[in-house]
């Protein structure tokens, strides 16, 4: 992972390090100060060279780190960090008694231990201490992590092994990874986390669970972690004997009340709960024929008197509608200002699901009374598992910038997200990470980039991906140039290599139902039409696409001006989102001077040759790094060049069926007809458990 | 692992290997001499503290390794290898030119691979070099592990995370674990791996699958290890598109011979097939009204053109038979004599099913024209998976010291299993194993040690299970005497323990159906009765026990004389299997002078104060290995006795309701009622997916 701390091996800068950092002052007493003394030790021990010394008064030169509160010395020092807020720190390199000291100051102890480890990343991509001058704090309140984790321990779309949390052996064992674990989070700012599925299993209330929930949650409090669950709407009926668990009637409120009481006297910093109710077969106020919004407030109630949040989902899409883009804004935008200042609208980047590439959702500037935060995907369900290397820093910055215009010019996503757009109560980003039992945590070992730019995007949006993909490769491998310029440009182009092989120019969801793996676009026949892909697809004899327009299912309606016009103008929708908006025909002129034919072709061959550039590239940074993890990539490599293939072969051969073009005579020929690759697909085993 | 090759910390033993093993010459240039290269160079680098000189020459001292053919020097010393065999070794310290040297000698290269693994084992211990004359060879032919690995990597009894076959990212990429796990393996002696489970999905022999298991078998073989596939009977419909799979048909033949073939062009020494025929629910020839021996003749036909081998499993249970102890013997024996010599029938070591205490298979004796081999468990199945620590070299010793009395007194098991007692065409003995991606690959680190037991002793089962322990616990923690001691006082008792604790005097498989962790002596109503526990104790008002005697099912008749007479009396039969063959009466005087009811109560008291025993060794070692495999097994030791207590109260509290008597003063009173006991079973949530 990221806190990989290797000795420096650029001289100079171990020698500037050894002078400024090898001794340390921490003021304060608190378990968190203790993380933060164990960090550095241990941290610095390993990048120096050679074990600090912790001091128990402050060093004439050296580190001084605490909160002004915990420190005269600090506080004589007079800083202003009325602008940190509780979570944020300063760094600074000051000068007295003619001599230098490297200051970390803060409003609370977290802010201490988040310093640290700035501090440590500082160190770990060898920057100079010279004038070091930081001030940071984290632009939204809640920085979650999502575990989709089953009690079973089989983590949905996860691919990197079993579940974290070994329940067999909890509350007794505390498993030194769940430490580790809130390390990483912690270095990252990741203030959150919800350890298990929305798909929710209703045994995570009861009482056995509860005390080994707890344990985890001491483990996660030094490290500024607030635990989470999932919560199954059903609860009170599963699991408390209750007929009913419908949000308005009062036995099933005190039932809440009553698991909200015995939650906090386990753990008193408990987060909250994050809700998937009414989607894909989980339980939700439906059945009462109450709202989202109503069953929200239920829970809010229950938890409001301890502090803790709701974080509702609003995934959710009703197989009867015609559109399932159109979905989630028709179902909360009539609810806006209903729900509990406790309640935490949590939409995900696009309308449909994760997609390679999807438009921004419309609810993102269309809640102005409601908390809405974000929720990213990590884990690779769409990108192709643990086997694929694909970076979503850029995917997760481009969803960030999108422009909604809520407020005209400039109102992005982020700053909807950031609270600043609507002044929001609460404010939040949330990803669904996939660590597992894997010795690398992520299986595919870039899959660990992806969760550390989600944190550090969590703490400031304004960062960018490849800034993001500098640190993360520096701490991670190595700060030598040689492998960090040419793996940054994998990493940088990953995302549209992914879009290009499987659905270019606003394809999407090309997929059979059920694992998300393999090209299927041919997928037809399932019980849910939303579930197939021809639904998402369209192709005909004429074109392919989804029209959204006004001719079509009038989606783009949810946007706001100019963005509606925008994407439903064929002439001034980009490339990226054509298909998204439009069934276009075959023969389209596109701004290449390709029709649309040649253009799909040309973008499913550029995908295969962009992932034959990242071997090579990868290829060529080999004996830079240890041969383990080299030859790991590569195999993955290896192997996403013939999932490339394949995902091309399918769908240029599928949709040739219906566009009756050749293929142009430069590019290779597909090596099988379409019913080999539709056989593949079928027969294909799926060997992991996650799989299907 | 027990390859844990610490730098040697008794400076004199140091001194005596630096001068001795710092000069290294290997003959030959096989892939399984440069294992050897390697294994020498790590080990011995780490062991020494300073790498070794591999040399393309003779050294003047140090060692020189390799086979006679390869090697004109070692040739030349004229040394008797003949007794050695194809895999045995010789180690010797020999005087030449003044000088001393360390040779390693073997027939073959394999055998130079295991000298390499026993003189690393030699200096992990701490023993001294001077006047070393080794030799060995193993006593039986297939030194075999299975594993019970599903293809979704789900491993069946494992708890040890998920399977260690990576199949999503085979045949591309070779795992580093492959080469460990052959390694461990090797260092052994264990030359055979089903790496399948038994429930055997057809698949494994699809082209696909067969590709990447290929790419297994190059990684074992340069370790000596044959790769086996446990086998579904139906294949040739399930895969083959045929509409049969009796074993007399030709067609059904002919496509065995095929994929015979098939697999043969991929794996030359391919080991055989395992298979489980018509036992719980596989499939198998009395489908056709065929026999064991025809359908297990069908598939040794295929394989025998390429030296391939047939384990068929004796585990057979009819659940319409009266006696399920009695089932294997009478369904095999009649068949003696009927079988192909590349057949070789996999006999568990008890009539049941891998229990705490069974007494011997009565086919072990019975099989006087069929090579039997001998399938013990490693994985913790019923000794409280990976919670539990219960090592089982004592188990295994018990079971191959056994006297069977087939040819009069001294006829064991071990004599039976490794051919000298019916001169067998082929030998054997088998254990299934439960590695997985558990960092430290087994769950519990101490179930490592019967692994480690079940290798040694089927190399040479006149070890004795307190010595391996010894060489386990030093190559694995420390030579520390201070820990060894205790440690192994430990794990000398933990199996009895487990036996006190759950199932004392011969009483027999008190667990539900599915898993088989807690206590559920009163699960009645089953699909099945030998699924039941109440089937096994036979507890009433009267007594408690299994009639096994001429009054009863008469199991004991297929014992040899005077072993039947002996388990048949009630007098003369051990305490240990008393209930296995005798309902005796709660008031019975026992030969400690209690009765049954009060020696029952002693023996579940005694197995709960042997764990308390096992909590206070272990922390009598703390600060003598590391802090993390310290806290672990103590908290694994902190939930042995949590359940130790609850298998102690549920049953004494349950047999109780039958005996109708009190349980004696001296006795700590269980906590709760066995309503309470009851309820827990039921309402226990088991939290890992294997776990049911």
């Amino acid at each position: 992972m990221w806190l990989n701390y290797q000795t420096v091996d650029d001289s100079e800068r171990l020698q500037e390090y050894r002078a400024m950092l090898s001794d340390i002052y921490l003021a304060g007493g608190s378990e968190t100060i203790d993380a933060a003394k164990a960090e550095l030790n241990d941290g610095l021990g390993q990048l120096l060279g050679e074990t600090p010394n912790l001091l128990n008064s402050i060093p004439e030169a050296g580190v001084v780190a605490g909160t002004i509160q915990n420190s005269d010395w600090l506080r004589n020092l007079d800083l202003d960090l009325s602008r940190l807020g509780p979570e944020g720190y300063l760094i600074r390199k000051i000068d007295t008694d003619g001599r230098s000291k490297i200051i970390i100051a803060a409003n609370q102890d977290i802010g201490v231990l988040y310093g640290v480890f700035g501090l440590l990343r500082h160190v770990q991509t060898h920057q100079t201490l010279d004038d070091i001058s930081i001030e940071r704090s984290p632009k939204v309140e809640y920085r979650m992590v999502n575990h989709w984790d089953n009690l079973d321990r089989l983590v949905e779309r996860g691919y990197a092994g079993l579940s974290l949390w070994e329940w067999g052996t909890l509350p007794e064992y505390k498993h030194p990874r769940y430490t580790d674990y809130a390390r990483f989070n912690a270095s990252i700012g990741i203030n959150a986390s919800v350890i298990n599925n929305v798909n929710a299993d209703p045994e995570i209330l009861t009482d056995q669970f509860l005390e080994k929930v707890s344990v985890l949650a001491d483990v996660f409090r030094p490290y500024g972690i607030q635990l989470f669950l999932s919560i199954n709407f059903q609860s009170p009926q599963r699991i408390g004997g209750l007929d009913t668990s419908d949000p308005l009637n009062p036995d099933v409120n005190e039932w809440w009340a009553e698991k909200a009481d015995e939650i906090y006297e386990l753990i008193p910093d408990f987060g909250g709960f994050l809700v998937k109710a009414d989607s894909e077969g989980q339980p939700g106020p439906f059945a009462y024929n109450r709202t989202h919004a109503e069953g929200a407030n239920m829970l809010a109630k229950a938890l409001e008197p301890h502090g803790g949040m709701v974080v509702w989902r609003a995934f959710v899409y009703d197989p009867a509608q015609s559109d399932r883009f159109r979905e989630a804004y028709d179902e909360f935008v009539p609810l806006d200002g209903q729900f509990m200042d406790n309640v935490i609208l949590q939409v995900k980047n696009g309308p449909i699901d994760f997609q390679p590439r999807e438009p921004f959702s419309p609810l993102f500037g269309a809640m102005e009374e409601t908390n809405t935060m974000i929720e990213l995907q990590v884990t690779q369900e769409y990108f192709g598992f643990s086997q694929h290397l694909a970076y979503m820093g850029t995917l997760f910055t481009e969803a960030l910038q999108a422009d909604t215009y809520a407020k005209g010019e400039g109102s992005t996503v982020a700053k909807v997200v950031d609270g600043s757009l609507f002044d929001y109560e609460h404010t939040g980003m949330a990803a669904v990470i996939n660590p597992g039992t894997d010795e690398n945590w992520t299986g595919h070992p870039f899959v660990q980039s992806s969760w550390y730019a989600f944190g550090r995007l969590a703490w400031d949006h304004t960062l960018s991906a490849e800034q993001i993909a500098d640190e993360w490769l520096r701490m991670t491998f190595t700060n030598n140039i040689d492998f960090v310029d040419p793996v940054k440009e994998i990493m940088m182009e990953s995302r549209e290599a992914g879009v290009n092989y499987r659905m270019p120019l606003g394809l999407t969801h090309l997929y059979d139902q059920g694992h998300h793996y393999g090209p299927a676009p041919w997928t037809a026949d399932l019980p849910r039409p939303d579930w197939t892909a021809v639904y998402y697809h369209k192709a005909d004899d004429n074109g392919i696409g989804f029209d959204r327009t006004v001719t079509g299912s009038n989606a783009i309606e949810q946007y706001h001006e100019p963005v509606a016009e925008r994407f439903g103008d064929l002439n001034s929708v980009s490339d990226d989102y054509l298909l998204w908006f439009h069934h276009v025909g075959w023969d389209h002129e596109m701004n290449s001077g390709r029709t649309l034919w040649e253009e799909l072709v040309h973008k499913y061959y550029k995908g295969v040759e962009q992932v034959r550039g990242m071997q090579q590239q990868w290829e060529s940074i080999k004996g830079l790094i240890d041969s383990e993890r080299y030859e790991h990539v590569k195999a993955l490599l290896d192997i996403q060049e013939r999932d490339a293939v394949r995902w091309r072969d399918s769908c240029v051969l599928y949709f040739q069926s219906f566009s009756g073009k050749p293929i142009p005579d430069q590019y290779e020929k597909p090596e099988h007809d379409l019913d080999h690759y539709i056989e593949l697909e079928k027969t294909k085993y799926v060997p992991d458990p996650w799989y299907n």
